[in-house]
């Protein structure tokens, strides 16, 4: 009964049996051997880009911090919803990266940044000129913290006004692959074809150990990212292993398998949770988390019975009166059984 | 015949095996996984350190950049050799991860410091008060880049200038256990006996797939780090596949095995050099590198042949002279055999 | 009719002729001079506080940046008003000093924080541990930016917020002379004796050509605030016309009396402006600055006889219905007079 | 007898006229006063460049650090001499303003560049791709931290390799005026016509109080300039007084007969003092500054009548044996007279 989040699961088997495929002879070191050469063809191909340059790191953080560094001047101002895992969990790693830009939080409810409140926090920077912070990149996060997914009206909305203001845009797809699947369309339509120029393709918390590809659709960008991921200690020596992971996801549709599996089951467990007399929810479960709320004492059975999840926020307790609702945030991963699911629900019943 | 690098071979079998042993169920990520408890147990021990604080990254220019930006102000000078591989291979991750401090270079032979050299650079720094540069740690590299070992009595005569003028010490230890098989001592010898403060302890050269453990003998500056190292992006969130590697390598003396073999191929390729006519060596053979020089025609009938290995400077070429004599660095690692190395002596004596 | 800002008039006489007078024989450069001994004594004295140190730069921005970057970690969050100078007017210069702390922005009506919203914020805070940016110092600014002034008890408000949550208190003085003026303090019951630990002392708007004092009430922060002032280029070298121009502000009260008349011309104009029919406050006028609103015609009659000052927000335009009201922030200084604002009022009225 | 420094005498009378000038009624702040539009015409029309971007900061240090991060990647080295003030007096602020490039340092006799020497290090820099900082701007100082001054051919031999490597040039110009006076010839020639692109153009070390101009030929730097500008806290407010300075700096030719006056006075002091047996220069005189050798005793009895002078290593004292030779910096400013020479001889002499 683990929910608490996709990075706790174990990997997918394929990836484990890609490591140790790789693990052969001599490679070229540095994001020089083959298997890279491959990855590179399977995102140019999936996502129709045969000019994108793709780069892999280890951590979401990193694909996040060194993609938008490569947009982002030190004086500008980062674009983004209020509760953004580029606001809210990296320790401002952006900032960092960025040597110091600003994070300009954008609100709108269900975690997707409202356009009219983008417009006016975008009119709003540098009308001081040189006394002001300027205008940097809108980063979109799809899926959302919330566990909301933009449709592809939602992304064009955004883009629209970005393009309008002459600012890029990059996407944290750290959970790429389940709301590609929550809608159903083409990684183009979802990125480029939707105005995205800089993808953080998301693979460890979708059955992977630990990789993400970094997707440059502008390539004029590409040394200006090498050197940063370098300089950031984020390019691995053995970087085969990298390839190797990214490989396999990317084979015979793995990725999306993972990633409807992960889906469905959030699905299940909302349906589940909504059959349950008092319970309600936080956010509409569009991919493979649920924000719902129910009694402490459901709470409390679940909790005692091994349930492992995240109150939300996370300052509620176990102490205080049976009836409180409190709401939980339960996520999903390619792992999650509906056995799992049938205990949980059980145990919240009593 | 790959002698490029100890970074292009395969991992040791050990260290898949683990991965593939902790791919089972749910793991508390970043790092509170249990392996991670073993790990740090582990290193307490071997280290004779029950207090140190141990950190697990991806990569050796993430462990350094980051035990040395704990370590450093960003108005300090950071001594080191003028080729350790912080000044001539990490595209300037110190001085990105220090917020701009500098690289004060310090001469000597065979890669090694020169204690009066780096006693002279020391006193040069901050003469001029607010004006200038402050002193900052000293950093040492063991294996040197240029494949020789600082004995003890090598590293505390340089602690000792260091402790003296109340500035810490880092070791970037990427090739630690090459050299603490060349030396035959214990790690905390080689290490907080000798006045080490922050430790870059590699596995990734030697055998895994890529981990690097920092160990923090002043457990003080380990909240600091932890920072650091989430804001740098190097905080996986699937931890478990870290630890893996790192508990692999450590149990059984895996990781003095593996370093012992690729020390003794070493040794076994210098003496079949120096056996052939007309052959000298850059720097003495103390570990698992070498630096050698014969003529031109020798490194084209190898190179020909599929040897693969970095001239020393690498602009020499193949074109030119037969009987010019080129330096090359031959690298090797713990997959190795004396079949690569028989095969490449046939090939260079033609 | 110039009352755009406080930084468009001329210096006090004094300071000009205190300037010529330091232009004598040779001096020690870089603060060594005899006049900033001079200003030190003056500075301890007037504020209680023999222990201090006291350094001068030449704009307000870098007493802001570098006081705070001496104060705050790179991953910590500085907390300020959502319309502070550090926010809204430094173009970044906070991250830029910090290496890329964030500002974590607090509401309060009429640009003072309200205590509840930062105890909120600073609660908020690093709530996940490593994955957060952590907890920074807290930074008032007295005059606030919107012309009204913290009392004693306010500020200790918000300082015992900070205090119980560990963090250190900045105060954002560049108009220090008119809140001490309005409050009838003195200068120690307005700085450390409330709470705060480095103060950014104002010259420049009020009188002087281009001078600000921090005072580092510990002065265990000195030699890094001096390494900091050096190696961020605000270590004057012909330092003397620096300390000339603050130990003649400090002289006779001169700085007192400058902050006087400014405060003195503000209630005149506010108390004519408030006697023209259809004229209202945006916020209550406490020091320097009014702002307030009237018909566009009114402000085209003004600004057509050549008074200069901003609509507030700067966007507003004299184009459009003549019965519209618009708000402007007009700001007095130590040379403004009564003939300045009896012409303005007059031409407001038509 | 003050030949410590040239920014320890006074300013130029004329200097003090300009700013008590200045000093009526209200003028508009950060740049836009009337005083800096005639000091941009001014500095057009003497480098003739018509198009070139002027903008005036108070200090040395921040003129070369926001002109060099104009022109520096984050992962680039700067090229400058092993004893610039970039190195070895601005506390890293280079690094500070650009995020952490590297200064690569050229050795040269009398602190000029050895145009060989630049080439070695330029080809040097990044030679293992990704690995390596790449390259990055040449700084070249004139007049030189030892007084010397690199002719025309000088500074073209290095632009002329910088061209070809595709680096931009900065000019370290504090002493700009003393360089100008010695070598005869015209500011365009001595800048853009040799290949300058950003020029520190001094003025405080030559009778100002504190200011110098950036001067960028290139003006689509410009922007990023004022950006960085602000964000280092080096805009001012009341920029008129900046704008007084330089604007009487350049009129009636007062640059030119300031350093004019010094270089004399410092060519009569070369004189006398090679007239004094057994004294020897350590540098050649060429502009304002002096490198001069003689006894101990002659030191003790200067330095005791009230001579003023550091010594060149600076570490040298007055105790000692009376005959031991050492060497010692003299510098010469505009307010540098005959007498004071005259006196320094005496003592020297004894």
């Amino acid at each position: 009964m683990f929910f608490a989040s996709d990075n706790g699961g174990p990997a997918a088997p394929q990836i484990i049996d890609a490591i140790a495929a790789a693990n052969t002879g001599y490679a070229s070191a540095y994001g020089n051997d083959d298997l890279m050469e491959s990855v590179t063809q399977k995102i140019r191909t999936m996502f129709e880009a045969p000019e994108a340059k793709v780069y892999l790191v280890a951590t979401g953080t990193a694909a996040n911090a060194l993609g938008l560094a490569t947009l982002t001047q030190p004086w500008q101002t980062i674009y983004c919803h209020r509760v953004a895992h580029i606001e809210e969990d990296e320790c401002g790693a952006p900032e960092f990266y960025t040597n110091g830009a600003k994070l300009g939080l954008v609100n709108g409810v269900d975690g997707r940044m409202d356009p009219a409140a983008l417009e006016s926090a975008i009119n709003y920077t540098a009308r001081a000129g040189v006394h002001n912070v300027q205008k940097g990149p809108l980063s979109i996060t799809n899926t959302t913290e919330t566990g909301t997914v933009y449709t592809l009206d939602h992304i064009r909305a955004l883009t629209k006004i970005a393009k309008s203001a002459g600012i890029p845009v990059h996407m944290d797809g750290a959970r790429f692959a389940n709301a590609l699947v929550s809608l159903g369309c083409t990684p183009a339509e979802m990125t480029w074809k939707s105005g995205i120029d800089v993808l953080s393709f998301g693979g460890t918390k979708n059955g992977c150990i630990g990789v993400e590809a970094v997707v440059l659709f502008n390539p004029d960008l590409a040394w200006e990212f090498e050197l940063r991921r370098k300089r950031g200690g984020h390019l691995f020596s053995k970087h085969r292993y990298l390839s190797a992971q990214m490989d396999a996801y990317l084979t015979n549709d793995l990725w999306l398998k993972l990633a409807t599996q992960a889906n469905d089951m959030s699905a299940y467990l909302a349906q589940e949770i909504a059959n349950i007399d008092g319970t309600s929810f936080v956010h509409p479960t569009e991919a493979n988390m649920i924000f719902a709320s129910w009694d402490r004492a459901g709470h409390r059975r679940a909790q005692n019975a091994g349930a492992y999840y995240y109150f939300w926020p996370s300052d509620h307790s176990l102490d205080g009166d049976d009836d409180e609702k409190l709401a939980a945030r339960l996520v999903c991963n390619w792992a999650t059984t509906k056995d799992d699911i049938d205990q949980l629900i059980h145990h919240i019943k009593g």
